[in-house]
């Protein structure tokens, strides 16, 4: 599973365009060195657009968002649009304040995505302009093993209306287009207590999306079923060593460059609804 | 000591929302979720006042400060202020330049703090607006292993006229309000060799404040403690393992992670003054 | 080999002012921390030429570029040169867009460097004003163990026309002024795999040229030789551990705060041309 799509990602090394927040920035840069791709991170709206014609990917975050950042990811979201360009969207924290659910309308409204990463609330923002939020890196998209058949739906739906994959990461994870729903079992509750965890999974789809152009859905599954192993590889590595969330960290970005195919093919724990 | 603060905590998780600068940023939100809690940040004027909103606290920290963040911090200050929401101001670099005077004197005549922690050129600057600065991350605090008693003094006094706790780190920490006055000696001189160390122990207070509304001086006290034993169980380990500062930074948010009740009442080392 | 250079470095403790990017601002802060230097990041055109005065260095990197940091760079650097504080420029990502060309325009009429530092694309960028540029952090400076005579060359006519020491960081790294040229074989292919090892070299280089004033040439040399003998420490116990690009970045700091000046004596590999 997922063996062409990292083969494609490790041979092509994409250049992402990463118009993100300052938080997650350096691990965002990190993950996407880590797994073989390039970052390049410009969010002023000057240059943003040219920045963007030179890479293989787009990925816009509305993490500490600013009226500038806006223009930016506007300008370069609509001219990655015009070059087949792929741009992915992560909608961090997107219940937390009108200017993010203004700004979600502009560019839901202004750009057409590959596909859009979030947990289950910030999804719902997105699929309905309505919806609080915890704190951003809190993970309340599900509890129990498998998501429930109304956020299936819900995602489907949206998947449908936005033609993007959507992807809803969480306790399982959702990621579907308008016909066809992976189910995806990778990952640790740990993966949440370690800020960027969801932005560097974005930043990742973006890369396996520029690398495997026009197979959006393969791609974001992709992404998500891999980062979501080497969570659980890094967190059999913190338990062996006894370390806690640093390590864990530490081991997230090794597990990255460590990642093969072989692993991946074996790890991956993908059903098919 | 402290372990109802702890366990508070523990208990409460609450999101604390950090307008902080970017050089940091990432070590507090880690260090926020290492503790239980949850990290927003948000510093545009557009929606920092409704971020704050939904949090437990606020943390102010004028490193890398600009004019539309210093307006965001000033409507999110006054807006938690009204909804009885603590705020915790870390004045970084404070002597560094008329700039940040100046928006220290905006802050303290606008907003009531809960707390406001730095090393003792920072406080100095905040009790006198004078005194200069060495490099930010540099701890020029106290030289001895107890504070002088003019600075025990002057901290007392701070903290009356401010009505905020203060807390002053250094060779040994003081932490204080009008009444009463806390020594701790946990720590180690390390802490000063990662950058943001102080920002996150900033971090740390507000998110102890929130899960122990009302208590400002003991939360603040639980908060220096707690971290500055973090660095001690930290620098063992490096030591143990020939490592240096990068693993001496990993630890350190290790230890926040892996801390418990019992650790911290024995390893508190607290006295009252 | 530059064991003056490096006690100097560590006597000296310089306080160094970055104007930089968000991407790799706390790698650079914790780079020099870990080399015993302070670091001070302020980036506001209010407070920026006031911060500089009271440092030893300014480092100027053009990496995530804003109009506003332009001018703070553009007021820092003068009011740096009035005052004989040596200026480091790190031209990131130079090609990537007009603005940033128009930027390193405007830097280079108005500023004078102590040193340019940056990989093979970057420099002739700032030589020709023309040429792309691939991923920032991307190293396609050379693919051979050594440098061309073509590059060699370049570099030391760049350097006569900017009176500037030119750093050129690839496979093997040339350090430059019109008259000596340094060849230096430190470093390992690894670096290039996380972010912000070419932003933390830069602030190194303006921390020992603040700490070897007005010997430019050789505090250049002396950063670039000791950051790749880091980087060779931190990869020789990389593979020993079995970890990845995460365990890489860690130990990188750690060997800069463990380096000696007999390690560097011994691990030095330098030849002059």
């Amino acid at each position: 599973m997922f063996a062409e799509e990292f083969e494609n990602l490790r041979r092509a090394r994409p250049i992402v365009h990463c118009i993100t927040n300052y938080v997650t920035a350096t691990d965002c840069a990190n993950a996407l060195l880590a797994c073989g791709a390039s970052p390049v991170m410009a969010d002023d709206p000057c240059e943003a657009e040219e920045v963007t014609q030179r890479c293989g990917a787009l990925c816009i975050n509305i993490g500490t968002l600013s009226q500038s950042r806006l223009d930016a990811m506007l300008r370069s979201g609509t001219a990655a649009n015009r070059l087949s360009i792929p741009v992915v969207l992560d909608p961090v924290g997107a219940g937390m304040s009108q200017m993010r659910k203004s700004a979600l309308s502009s560019l839901m409204a202004e750009v057409k995505f590959a596909a859009i990463r979030g947990n289950l609330s910030e999804i719902k923002v997105v699929a309905s302009g309505t919806g609080g939020s915890r704190g951003v890196d809190t993970d309340d998209a599900q509890s129990g093993a498998h998501p429930s058949a109304d956020a299936a739906a819900m995602v489907k739906k949206l998947s449908a209306s936005t033609e993007s994959v959507i992807a809803v990461t969480g306790a399982s994870d959702i990621v579907s287009d308008k016909n066809k729903t992976y189910v995806i079992g990778n990952g640790v509750p740990e993966m949440s207590r370690v800020t960027g965890a969801g932005c560097m999974l974005s930043s990742l789809v973006a890369a396996f999306c520029a690398a495997n152009h026009g197979h959006w859905l393969e791609a974001s599954a992709a992404a998500v079923s891999m980062f979501g192993l080497c969570g659980e590889l890094a967190r059999a590595r913190e338990l062996a060593s006894g370390g806690g969330a640093g390590l864990f960290h530490v081991y997230l970005l090794d597990e990255l460059s460590l990642m093969t195919v072989e692993k991946l093919e074996e790890g991956a724990k993908v059903e098919i609804i």
